[in-house]
Order: C-alpha cells, then structure tokens, then sequence
C-alpha cells in the first residue's frame, strides 16, 4: 500500500441517524493523517478501528461545525487515555481561542503537547512536512475562511539489485544505505559504478487533493493540476444549483468540470446535503462530464498504489 | 402517559464505538426537557425520532465533554433548521462564554433567541417551572461544579364527575373549568356544592431525580427523598472502588445505597465505564441492597403513570 484514504463521514451539516459529517483518514506508509473531524468522529475512529496514537496531525479545513465539532472531544479523550505523543493540528485562525477557552473551563489538563498551527494565508502554502510526506494549503471559497489540503507522497528509496550488486565483490552490506540514497559506488580501484546500475527506481509516488467546502473556483486548477485524487465536495445537484450558490457549496457537475479542467485521475464526491436519498445521482451527474468518478460513502478506503 | 424518560447515551467519557456518551429526554405531557447533550447527541434525537422544535429546554449537569460537548452542534443545527422558538440552556457558569465564542468565530448568526442561564448556586435551588414540571437543582460532588436535577411533575386539573354534575341541572358548560380547578359551585339558590363532590382528584404526579456525574454523598438524600425514579450514576463496580474515589464517581453498590437511604420507588443506573462489558453485573451488585433498579441503555424508555 502506498496511499490509503478512509471516510469517517462524508454528509453535510444537517444531521442523520445514519450518516457523520466530515471526517477521512490519510495513510501514507507508517503515518496516519486526519482531515476534518466533525462531531462523532472519535467514535467513527473506533468503528473504523484506528489506533488513536497513531494520529498526530489533524487538519481542518475551517470552522464551521460538521468540520470541526469533533476536534474537541478527540483532543480530551486522548488525555483520557493518557497519550503521551505531540499532537499538531493545522487549522485556521480562532481555533486555538476556542480550544483553550475549553480545556480551561472543562478544568482539563492535557498529559501531551498540543501544538496548534493557526493558518490565515490567502495563497498555497506549504503547511506540513515530514518523511513521507508534504502538504500544502488549498485556498478555496467558502462563507468563510476556508483550506483544502495537498497531500504529495515523498520518493521513498531506491531499491537495491542485488543480482547486480553480486557483480561488485567488493560493495559491502554497509554500503546498501548508500546505494538506497541513491549515492554511486567507488571501487577499490578508484572507479566508479553508476546508482543506475545497482538500484531500481523507489516507488511512484502519488497526490491527494481534499477540497472541501468550497464553491465552484477556477482557481484552484493549477494547485491540485494533474493529482491522482480529487476529493471535491458535491453538496447539491445541478437542479439545486441556486443552494449551491447561495451558500457557497458545488454541485455534482461543477466538482467534475474541476476534475476535468486540472486533469486529475480521480473524482471522489461527498459531502452530500441530508435532503438526496439517491446518492448515485451524484455520480451520475458527474459522470457526464468526467469519467472516473467515485462516490464516498462510511467505511469506504481509495487506495492509490502501483 | 405521565412522565416518559428516553436514554439516548448512558456511558462515561471513553468512546465506543457503540455506545454514546450522557444525554436523556424527559416527556412529561407535552413538554419535552433534554438533560445533558453529549457527543452525538443530535444524531439520537434524529434515531429515536424526536422533534427537534419540541425541546425548549435543556439541562445540562456539568462541563465535562462527555455531557456537554454535543450542544454546540445542537444549537447550530437548530439554526441550521430555521428554529423560530426561544431555546433556554440551564448549565453552569462558563457554558455561555464557550458558546459565545465558538458562535462568533463561526460566524453562526442563530435565527432564534438563546438564553443561556448560568447555574452558581450550591444549594438546591428552583432554577425552571412551566405548567408541567418544576426543577431544582441537586448539589453533586465532582471533581468541577455540578448539578443533579429534580423534576416534580405538576398537578393537572381535576377531572370532572359528569354523573354528579348531572344531578345539578344549574351547572352549565361554562362552568366546568372552574369546577376543573378546584372552585366549589354557588347554585341560583345560594347554596354551596363542594368542589369533591363534583370532580375526581387530578391524576397521581411523578418525581424523578437525575444524579450524575457524582461521587457518593449523603448529602442529596433529603432532596431526592421518596422520588419515583432515581437515575444515579454508577460509573465504576465495587471491585473498582479505589477508582470511583479518585475520579469522584460512584460505585452500583454505593447508587443503590442512596436509593435505599432515600427510600426511592425505583433506581436506574448509568454512565457506565468502557471497561465493562457485562452490564449486569452493576444490576446484580445494586440488587443486593435494593430490590427495585434497573439498568439503562441507548434507546430504552421508562414510564411513570398510574
């Protein structure tokens, strides 16, 4: 596996009985990403069976309720259950007021570090970076400020040949590193055998795009141009087109012109108003214009690998 | 039906993927009284099919997550839903600040009144009364400022006798409502016919006590005495009473020692711990010294009435 997407939830704010507001986990070799967490999404994370420490980057894409109502009770049951890691969390400016304002009032005294990224940038920006991945900010255009997130996979290592590395007796198991980082090997005798020769190439890589909420933008094509995944929100189906304006939200044909225009190599839809039944009408829709259009649903994981 | 008491969530702070945290509906006539608003809580009120418009009034015991943490999402939602009626929250101080701020920083602008009313005191006070129901507050020992509520059902109207009142042809229909609150009737002659002669005793009235969260206190007992139904906390089984000490909780033995102390009709208990998956052992413990309690679960409702 080299990416693995899960949806924790994928309606919108008008509560179900059925259905969770925004929430999905991101895999990305050992690390375990999450984006968005509305109300439930501790819960949806037991369900879904992942390992709470194994969270320590959260992002949120913006304020609003569905996206975020869930951060505060994740945040106090891993001091419940005694967490010892860092937790970071990237979200927009105010979440950290609120937050606190919580924790001192609730008297709860966290047993980790929380480290709140407050982001207020207008331009994409690269956010977060560690071994295996780089994420950069989505400025999308919603009622209020709001990110979609860029996840791009980093180049692992190269991989050894070993049939070929026999050839050289005189390559070490101590130089493997070396070769793994793509470094050439000097001989004994001063020449040189070309990395090429001694490796394959790592694995590809692959880019995730989350964008969500966000009404229909031109100006988000050259930022997520040409990602494996596209997650674009399709709160509303063309014949609601008007909602969809009004408040800020895509339709199911808008996210798949989106899809289109940047040329990427999946659509993913969610973020559904309560009032469809019919979901399939989304792909539907969609479809018209795009060809490799997915649905989200609960439980549901898209992976990206070779 | 007198009094109808639903339990959408009756476990403690560590999630479950199948269970959710405090939060209870109270029915008495026509009036319907939230107590407590965990996590998800908006979510059971859509599973269990209650009207969102009818809830009017919230109770909410004290601060922590697992008892409160669900409101802000409710109060959105009903703004969400175009709510035209007053919502009044009783919950302690500091609530209406947490509130506020995650309001503003949202950019939430209610399409109804909100009052929040901030509880202070430490003595049983009269904190709500409508024409069904008058509430005082219980005093409870936690580790931050809590109240337990006590819920007295009103008198209705007394029911008229018409085999009686056909015996006094002078008695017309206009005078049945007086006759339905209590007045005795004058005849054209002057005499007087007593009021008891005329109706039958309004039906019999319930009380019901909610204890939660709570250390063991002999303190509540003069105020929940002789109530028809007791929910007190049972987070931790005696085997865990070291726990229930340090956390402030109470043990299903020590619950069904107030029920007893208080000589209550009927003890339910709730807001059980994660760790337990066998719930009637907390029924089975509680039994030894109470013969009358039961066990709540998600979606079970009890019923007070004649």
């Amino acid at each position: 596996m080299s990416l693995k997407l899960t949806i924790l939830g994928c309606h919108s704010a008008t509560p179900r009985s059925d259905a969770h507001p925004t929430s999905q986990v991101l895999e990305i070799k050992n690390g375990c990403y999450l984006i968005d967490c509305g109300e439930g999404t501790q819960k949806q994370l037991r369900k879904f069976q992942f390992k709470f420490s194994k969270i320590e980057n959260i992002f949120i894409s913006h304020l609003h309720g569905d996206h975020f109502f869930g951060l505060i009770g994740l945040i106090s049951t891993f001091s419940l259950l005694k967490r010892q890691n860092d937790l970071h969390i990237f979200a927009p400016k105010g979440a950290k007021e609120i937050i606190d304002l919580q924790l001192k009032i609730t008297k709860s005294y966290l047993h980790y570090n929380l480290i709140i990224h407050e982001l207020e940038t207008k331009s994409s920006t690269l956010i977060f970076e560690d071994k295996n991945v780089s994420v950069h900010t989505i400025p999308l255009k919603h009622r209020i400020y709001t990110n979609g997130f860029l996840f791009i996979e980093k180049r692992g290592e190269r991989k050894l040949n070993i049939e070929a590395i026999k050839q050289f007796p005189d390559i070490d198991i101590c130089d493997y590193q070396n070769l793994k980082n793509g470094r050439d090997f000097t001989r004994d005798d001063g020449s040189i055998v070309d990395n090429s020769i001694l490796t394959f190439d790592p694995k590809k890589t692959f880019t995730y795009a989350y964008c969500s909420d966000t009404a229909f933008t031109e100006s988000i094509i050259p930022i997520i141009k040409h990602v494996d995944l596209l997650y674009h929100e399709s709160t509303f189906l063309e014949k609601h087109s008007d909602l969809a304006q009004l408040t800020k939200h895509s339709t199911a044909l808008e996210a798949a012109k989106i899809a289109k225009m940047a040329q990427v190599k999946k659509l993913l839809l969610g973020h559904y108003s309560s009032r469809y039944k019919d979901l399939n009408a989304f792909k539907i829709e969609a479809s018209k214009i795009f060809n490799n259009v997915e649905l989200s649903y609960e439980g549901a994981s898209f992976y990206l690998n070779d």
